[in-house]
């Protein structure tokens, strides 16, 4: 089995967020991150490896690395590559896990890392504003190291989630919140992260019960978003009972 | 004022640890990061901008787009660039911080952000083991977002590091360790960070008093180093009195 032409077009077009959108596709590459996908059962239409891997992965259209370089989105190309396929998501509304909203979160690493991290902590959930950069965006796959496949991304307005979840009370880090060591978070806390630059945006910040800071005593301006979104998650889990 | 060839020539090589190393200079790029160089009176041999920012940067040689694009390390150059020296930073034995010790961080990015988080939470210094990947590396400067200007790098042999903190008792980040909330940390504590792929060296991790470790309930294998740092720092500042 080889791959066609016109797949080897479709494929490489994917690195474009309206071409995954029109074709329900995306790109995961490298071996490690292959393994998980085949061990997560997600669905995807093909895989595409060098002869050398085929041992490894057996279902694999064999390619040359010409063919690979041409999908890659790395300078250096791996020898694996998954088209995956994009998956519907459906909100768990009974979700007991602390929420976490993301407010045009913008760098791709920035939000794959935040996944990855989600991951760890147990969540399987997260909600993002429209505005929020592709979770399938290929760097966002690549700093999820595998979690992409594990958790549901929700693109979601603010307003239409907070109907979904009336009864929970609302959170926001800011850099003039409550010192988040003294606030008694409960398991029914929706946390909104904010964009990189600007933190969150104002339409949103009004409508907050709260808002949160992870206290610092040095010169820098901000913590990482992710970084940030980290300790949160850490605080959080020490007030969630199903730790 | 107009910027030579020859400086020119210098200025691009700067991408290349080799010739930061000769020259003792490195780059930095864009307004912010620019002008927090100048609020943190570190030294520079100079500043190159285009016309139009003269007014915010006065001292600046004033440069075409296209010389500054030859320097630029990014695929859309900004319009402001410093060369920045190289200090000679000493080590301060006499921190009353924990100390934080990298060991083989290898992701400029990842040093960076770290670095950027070390400033947030009060940190003057940190330790990095020689493999430790530079930190005037200019994805490392950049996401620094300035705190590099205010943080001191020391690049050093663990052993060298232990014999200056005799006292120091020593904890590693590990998988396997103990549950960093139930540890009691000192402020006479040295964290060693571990490398993104193969966490810390067995010769260093031999030689460690204990190990702790983020507790995690899900499914990711590890955590971002950044943003285990992270977490690691957040919760050193809760035992810290300083803060």
């Amino acid at each position: 089995m080889t791959i066609s032409n016109n797949d080897l077009k479709k494929y490489s077009s994917l690195n474009r967020k309206i071409k995954r959108k029109e074709y329900q596709l995306f790109v995961v590459e490298g071996e490690k991150i292959c393994k998980e996908l085949l061990k997560n059962d997600f669905e995807f239409e093909s895989i595409l490896a060098t002869e050398d891997l085929q041992n490894e992965f057996p279902l694999a259209t064999v390619c040359s690395r010409k063919e690979i370089a041409r999908i890659s989105h790395l300078k250096s190309p791996s020898n694996v590559i998954a088209i995956c396929k994009i998956p519907t998501y459906k909100i768990n509304s009974k979700d007991k896990k602390p929420l976490i909203f993301l407010d045009n979160v913008n760098d791709p690493g920035n939000l794959g890392t935040i996944i990855r991290t989600l991951d760890w902590f147990g969540y399987k959930q997260v909600f993002c504003s429209k505005n929020t950069v592709d979770c399938f965006n290929n760097k966002s796959v690549m700093s999820s190291m595998g979690s992409i496949f594990r958790i549901n991304c929700h693109y979601i307005d603010f307003d239409e989630f907070q109907k979904i979840f009336p009864q929970h009370v609302t959170y926001g880090t800011s850099l003039n919140g409550e010192n988040i060591d003294s606030i008694r978070l409960g398991t029914n806390s929706i946390i909104v992260i904010g964009n990189e630059s600007n933190g969150i945006s104002k339409k949103i910040m009004d409508k907050l019960n709260n808002t949160i800071r992870i206290p610092g005593v040095g010169n820098a301006e901000s913590l990482n978003v992710s970084v940030a979104t980290g300790i949160v998650l850490n605080e959080l889990g020490k007030i969630n009972p199903q730790k």
